[in-house]
């Protein structure tokens, strides 16, 4: 798994299609559903006339998390839902990389919504370990 | 207009679906579209039988920015698009809040992405600042 100061990825040898569909089911089984999609290609191309890779931002939730959050904190929707972005490496291989809760949330300086962030945290590490696994392939190799 | 750390908001003395349309017309003339909705409480009902206050999350994404960020880092999707929220304080009075670009851009260290952050940021407040202004009320005056 690859972490930045924003972001948590992990970098899978399947085809982009194949890679938004494991990563809504791994996130399923972590209890986010998605709410959104936004196709990134297709709005450039449609907004722009440019072209761009395949992309696309899903919108995650976990309803109870969202709830618990919302409660501590009414303007926490600003930082709501969690951002999961799947692109196309090149054809066959494809990135999935999920925004970390804690760096944005730790701007809020509540601590209810830091336990939240936590908790969303470890979930999403937990799903983007199992799609990492299940698809065994350590990171760039299938560009090697 | 209010600021906090991570948002900036203005509180109107219109009702909630009215706060809706003004909030999409006002991000519209600088040029943001709403790409995206999620309804807040129709959410938290249906997924956990929840009661909660009318609660918007907008998806607000100014596609010449959006994609000026994308070329600049890839990953920028995870921040992306720019969440603008509009719920209920009471019946007849609302709250239009945007996410502060700069403070989730500035993570991340890209001297592109923070020129961008800044004229996203410049735009959310002149947008902010038109609501404001068309509406004319101070700011809790409606429930004085």
């Amino acid at each position: 798994m690859k972490e930045t100061r924003y972001g948590l990825g992990v970098d899978l040898a399947v085809p982009y299609e194949t890679a938004i569909e494991r990563a809504t089911e791994a996130l399923g089984r972590e209890g986010f559903g998605v709410l959104t999609t936004i196709d990134v290609q297709q709005t450039l191309k449609k907004k722009l006339d440019r072209d761009f890779r395949r992309y696309v931002i899903l919108g995650a939730c976990n309803p109870v998390l969202a709830d618990r959050a919302l409660r501590a904190e009414l303007e926490i929707g600003l930082l709501l839902p969690c951002n999961v972005i799947v692109y196309e490496r090149e054809p066959g291989t494809s990135t999935v990389a999920a925004m970390a809760p804690l760096p944005a949330m730790g701007l809020i300086g509540n601590p209810e919504v830091e336990a939240v962030a936590r908790e969303a945290d470890a979930r999403l590490r937990a799903a983007l370990g199992r799609l990492e696994h299940e698809v065994t392939t350590p990171m760039h190799s299938a560009t090697a």
